[in-house]
């Protein structure tokens, strides 16, 4: 990387660009260089809030012209480190692009700002009959849900954002702005650029406006839960489920430590033992199929009182304690922070690594709530650590390099939705060998100087 | 590009590493040089037929050291020219890598080599329970149909190949082997390569391997054909039938024309007006459900003569029919061969699409049957022309430009299916322009010589 120009002089410069929306106080930095996992802080020189892709393209362009490193920075909920500022540079906070552009109600599909949440677009499509079904708990934004390639409790029925991005707009790292396809349901003209921005962690280019498939709003839903005596018989239930072709549209496992965090959390009384936690879309006829279906495959495999959630309120508070694992989890030791992985495994070795994952574990003393997307073979561990002892921080870290190598010896892989980040870079040379060479010369073709979002999926400053 | 050996001393070589499974034979070299469309034969210099990943490689390095184009070839049956020889070289036939490696059953998916069509994966998979479900009409390889990012009749319930390629095995220009993912039903690691590959059609790498998605046999299945006054008619049901989320397996339009060719071929009796073929794949109710709300559907805009398909000899009969729109259209002008064209714009823009194209087609005097995925807003025209005259062709191929620049007007695609290949590389620059530079850049990176598959996507012998 060639000189910098100093943040002061730069933070002058966007001034000039975009008024006070740069600022360099320190309270912000610091805001911006934190993450919700246990990561060190690592802050940005400068912030700046944009409103317009004319201004990204201005501030690429100076940044570019002094060698600064740009982090484009959505919500904050990224679990792996991705949005912190490893060397520093200018940080776009897109705050302040979170509108809604267009709603092609009859097309299914919405343009809108990366920095919309997903909550505030479904709050907007309110009255369309349609929705946005992208859930991985957090209210992440649009487009750092597209960086990260997520996903969540509906990708098992909904896919994942590889699925739902239909279109991006891109500020290059030389201030090019792309449109990487039009609004067609599908294409095969030229290379998918679309899907190589979905999930590159904004280290090719900063993404200023995002079209995304809608759904259809259910005309039923239900939910249920069921408890298992062995997460064995709990994960051939959501197996089984998936290969009758059953479309459920959530199947969240929930391990008995965190069934413990979610008892204490919401004060709820539930078997402390590992349980399913089901959501059935469709028509009235179809849910009701679906889900007597599914209680019937859940009862070939030992499920224990299955309980169904039909009202609107007893399905929220159901999906309320699922969607608080992360605080549940915390609860179950105070003053903890949380080593948060992800790993993901073909179905049918999942059972395997989820007990060797909790034997793994409990063998070496941590408090380690388990919970899976499991339709989908993913699951999260939260390894709970003591943030001021260094021994707990290095045993989680090993566990948790144990859990990753076990997903890649089962020919899975090393994060199913949480992206690479800070945390996972050696792990992506260990699942996908030379073919991380093959990213490395992509990133070297789009940006030359390795200014997007450095230090992130590849090893060194420069790609 | 540098100089060349001549091809004899490198079929020679050639011959060295995989006998007399490398040819000059003239009536192979032909054979690899035709396509199904109206573009000139384009032969490649010598024809070889590996057995292994290895043999590829090793292809792929003396075609390297003696800057020899290097053509992938499958089942032949692309129709943008896509697998020509424009520059010669050596056509790589997967015919002899056609076989399942691994199929994983309860994982739902399947291993296969790259030559293996998609009737063979079906047979072969008979028993298992599942199915491959993406259907281009063709019986084409998967290689291809990955190269293509295929699709077809099904793709409005199953995706497209983007959605149902799980992980590539790829040679790259220089020899070097990858594998572009692991086998879990997704990832967040690093950037999407397998989707980078799928729709490459050849131009950045040699596929040798391809991890399938397979889905469940339907419980049951029906079927249905249905006549409206208008093409507007027809499109407006099937949009009528996607918004309210019916998960119709395959909804295929054929305009007046197009069934006039389907009776005379199939000697049938159908209305010779725009008609909706339907299937409907699920449980025993839900598949009597999703038809009758289909067929209530269709009686709100006009529907007439809706007739069930339940015995599966008579969905045969039906599909039968469809199958064979190509030989069906090509008979309506004996002698003739077709200037087939695809576009694919947002559902809304559908009807007044195929409307104006219909339209343009019969003030121009060509006889043009239309065929499409409705559900998908994608649709087919084949322009019948006298290969003997060269102004038909050009009238033909004005025609053709007319209804891509209508698509992209309407914020659709040149080719929802097709590819690019030789036919529509001006209409990809109208279409995306300046990310089409991105797409070069990343052909540079990672084929800088230009020798795989070249003259396709981009212009000019060099990226």
């Amino acid at each position: 990387m060639g000189p910098r120009v100093n943040s002061a002089a730069l933070a002058e410069r966007l001034t000039g660009v975009i008024g006070p929306r740069a600022t360099i106080a320190r309270g912000v930095l610091d805001q911006h260089g934190q993450s919700e996992s246990y990561y060190r802080a690592l802050p940005p020189d400068i912030v700046v809030y944009p409103e317009t892709t004319a201004e990204v393209v201005e501030i690429v362009k100076l940044c570019a012209g002094v060698n600064m490193p740009i982090v484009p920075f959505g919500a904050g909920t990224s679990l792996e480190g991705n949005a912190s500022s490893v060397e520093g540079g200018v940080c776009i906070d897109f705050a302040r692009m979170n509108k809604v552009l267009t709603v092609h109600d009859s097309d299914m599909n919405v343009v809108v700002q990366p920095g919309i949440t997903r909550k505030q677009l479904n709050a907007e499509l309110r009255g369309t009959g349609l929705f946005f079904p992208i859930d991985p708990g957090a209210d992440a934004s649009i487009g750092g849900m597209t960086s990260t390639r997520a996903s969540g409790t509906m990708a098992v029925r909904y896919g994942t954002m590889k699925d739902n991005v239909m279109a991006l707009e891109v500020v290059l790292a030389d201030g090019r702005v792309i449109r990487t396809a039009r609004r067609a349901r599908k294409s095969a003209a030229g290379y998918d650029l679309t899907r190589l921005f979905v999930g590159a962690e904004g280290t090719l280019g900063v993404i200023t406006e995002v079209t995304l498939k809608l759904h259809p709003l259910p005309q039923a839903i239900s939910a249920a839960v069921c408890s298992f005596d062995t997460l064995h018989n709990a994960v051939d239930t959501a197996i089984g489920i998936i290969q009758a072709a059953i479309p459920v549209a959530r199947v969240e496992l929930l391990d008995d430590v965190m069934m413990r965090g979610i008892n204490a959390y919401a004060k709820l009384g539930y078997r402390e033992a590992p349980t399913l936690f089901f959501e059935f879309h469709g028509s009235e006829s179809a849910v009701a199929e679906q889900a007597e279906l599914a209680q019937a495959i859940a009862a070939e495999h030992g499920g224990r009182g299955f309980e169904w959630a039909r009202a609107p309120e007893d399905r929220s508070r159901l999906w309320h304690a699922r969607d608080n694992t992360l605080y549940a989890g915390l609860g179950l030791r105070p003053g903890a922070r949380a080593v948060i992985t992800d790993v993901c495994v073909p179905i049918s070795r999942l059972a395997e690594c989820l007990t060797e994952t909790r034997r793994d574990a409990d063998e070496h003393g941590f408090t380690a709530p388990i919970v899976g997307h499991v339709g989908d073979g993913n699951f999260h561990m939260l390894i709970l650590v003591d943030p001021a002892k260094p021994d707990e921080i290095d045993g989680a870290k090993a566990l948790q390099a144990r859990m990753v190598d076990r997903a890649i010896a089962m020919d899975g892989t090393c994060t199913g939705e949480h992206g690479i980040g800070l945390g996972k870079i050696d792990y992506l040379t260990d699942e996908l060998g030379e073919a991380v060479d093959v990213m490395r010369s992509i990133k070297t073709a789009l940006d030359p100087e390795g200014l997007m979002n450095p230090g992130k999926i590849f090893a060194g400053a420069k790609p």
